[in-house]
């Protein structure tokens, strides 16, 4: 298949905003809403890695539109669009490059976005993707890493360390469950919550890389400490079966939304959870100091063997 | 080398603006100047595609932003900063790494742009690096492939074929020499002429897949046809020692702009480019219909046996 046939047919009726010059230009022009700032992220994805290979790539493409949307989530900002660049190995067939279009278009569907531009090439490696998002927020309103201060609650959304256990299941190395397999494969942006967290989070992240690592970047960021409590943190039914204090504090992938909350604000925050329609639990506390610290039912500090993901 | 001592250590010193957050956030948030339009494009490439591979670093992050600044260049908009995915081999090591680190600090440097966020991940395969990158041009201000009409004078800039030479030197397949070398390895985003083009040019594009193939793309989009005088095509010295209609028509890499000029603006024309300090020259003449042509000397079509690149 010609690189401009796949373009005009299967991904310019993905470019729903006129910003996006129906693909056929050397680049987009985005007229921003004059009260809003522009919130963008970009991330890589490349088969062997951070996927096995053999997913359908409706799902590869929807969970790497996901990935971004949590980060965009983060910031407490409206999705917008994205733009793509596919860098396909020789092996690509027109069946496949169909099924990319469909997870994009069903990405789009879910969470009112457009296909804005992006490159596609060849590479003589395995399959790799890269996406940038971009989003909307009024100004001065994105939630930041830094701003969290002592004494503020941590909150998570959602449950933690399903998808660890989802990876662990898709390597054979447990039995299946469908469930924390799905958690695995496609994780769900909390963009509703994101934007209801706005003006009350003190400050906001998405959970990537394991908790207590992206615990530790927030804290860094806002000068403090942090006390987790493990028997507070929220667990799914199929993930407390197989649960261990590796894939709850440093298990990655799971795309919720840890967060912290002033005490005065609590109020408001249980009022926009309900809103936002996502659980949110407390799970500890931030503390004076740089020490980032969970412990057990007794009080007694858990030490990981390693704290989270590193990519090289 | 660890992934986030890289980022603190490297890539955080370039970024400059502070919508980048130092790189310590979830993504960057930018303020659009409400006069503004946002102009982004995004490309990907990869070694043993793009590049042969065995290329210094600083060469390789240099040569990325200069193709992206061309896209930008091409829509008439200033450049103010990029998002960077690197995908490394496990071969990178720090040595390396603090060559594209410094490739990226002299293109910001020649170009007054900030790194904003990005990805630094791993790969199995070959490495790959994507960039996506930003510009700012008036409202309504962006030179678009669309609106060429009959009668149009068909203009490019500086010299055609050179990097498509360089490219077979560089492989071995002609005899070297610098000049057309470094056309080929470090293009020169013709950004000041882009700007200079706002208001005069109908229709604008950078040369990135072959003059004839490229030429293709904007009659297309502008619903055109378009005749080419051979003769008229401006080449280097170096360059016309060795210029075949391929290299010259359907080279790849020129990175030269291509637009089109309605004869009451010639005038303006000669000024602007006298400002920006690149020389243009008419190459041809915009036709209804939708036939794109180039012709000899003596008058006889020229017909390729390919008309450019295309990616698979």
């Amino acid at each position: 298949m010609d690189e401009f046939h796949f373009i005009s047919t299967m991904l310019a009726p993905l470019a729903t905003d006129k910003g996006a010059l129906g693909l056929k230009d050397d680049a987009a022009v985005l007229a921003v809403p004059a009260d809003q700032e522009l919130v963008i992220t970009k991330d890589a994805i490349s088969a062997g890695v951070h996927f096995i290979g053999d997913e359908p790539p409706e799902l590869i493409a929807r969970k790497l539109l996901a990935v971004n949307l949590s980060d965009l989530a983060a910031m407490g900002a409206k999705p917008w669009g994205y733009f793509l660049a596919l860098m396909l190995p020789s092996s690509s067939d027109e069946k496949w490059l169909a099924g990319v279009a469909a997870g994009l278009k069903a990405a789009q569907s879910d969470y009112d976005i457009s296909l804005m531009g992006g490159d596609t090439t060849c590479t003589r490696g395995p399959l790799a993707l890269s996406v940038t998002a971009l989003g909307l927020v009024p100004k001065g309103g994105a939630l930041l890493r830094r701003g969290a201060t002592a004494g503020d609650g941590i909150y998570v959304s959602g449950t933690l360390g399903d998808a660890a256990l989802g990876l662990a299941i898709a390597q054979g190395k447990l039995p299946s469950n469908d469930f924390l397999l799905s958690r695995y494969r496609l994780p769900q942006p909390r963009v509703a919550l994101g934007k209801a967290l706005r003006g009350i989070a003190s400050a906001c992240m998405d959970i990537s890389d394991g908790l207590m690592q992206d615990l530790g970047h927030l804290c860094a960021a806002s000068g403090v400490g942090a006390e987790v409590r493990y028997a507070d943190i929220p667990l799914s039914d199929a993930g407390s079966k197989l649960a261990t204090h590796e894939s709850v504090l440093a298990g990655g992938d799971d795309y919720e939304l840890l967060f912290t909350v002033p005490a005065p604000r609590e109020a408001r925050l249980v009022a926009a959870v309900k809103n936002a329609g996502t659980p949110v639990a407390r799970i500890g506390t931030i503390r004076e100091g740089a020490a980032v610290q969970a412990f057990d039912a007794q009080g007694r500090e858990i030490i990981l063997a390693r704290k989270g993901y590193s990519h090289f």
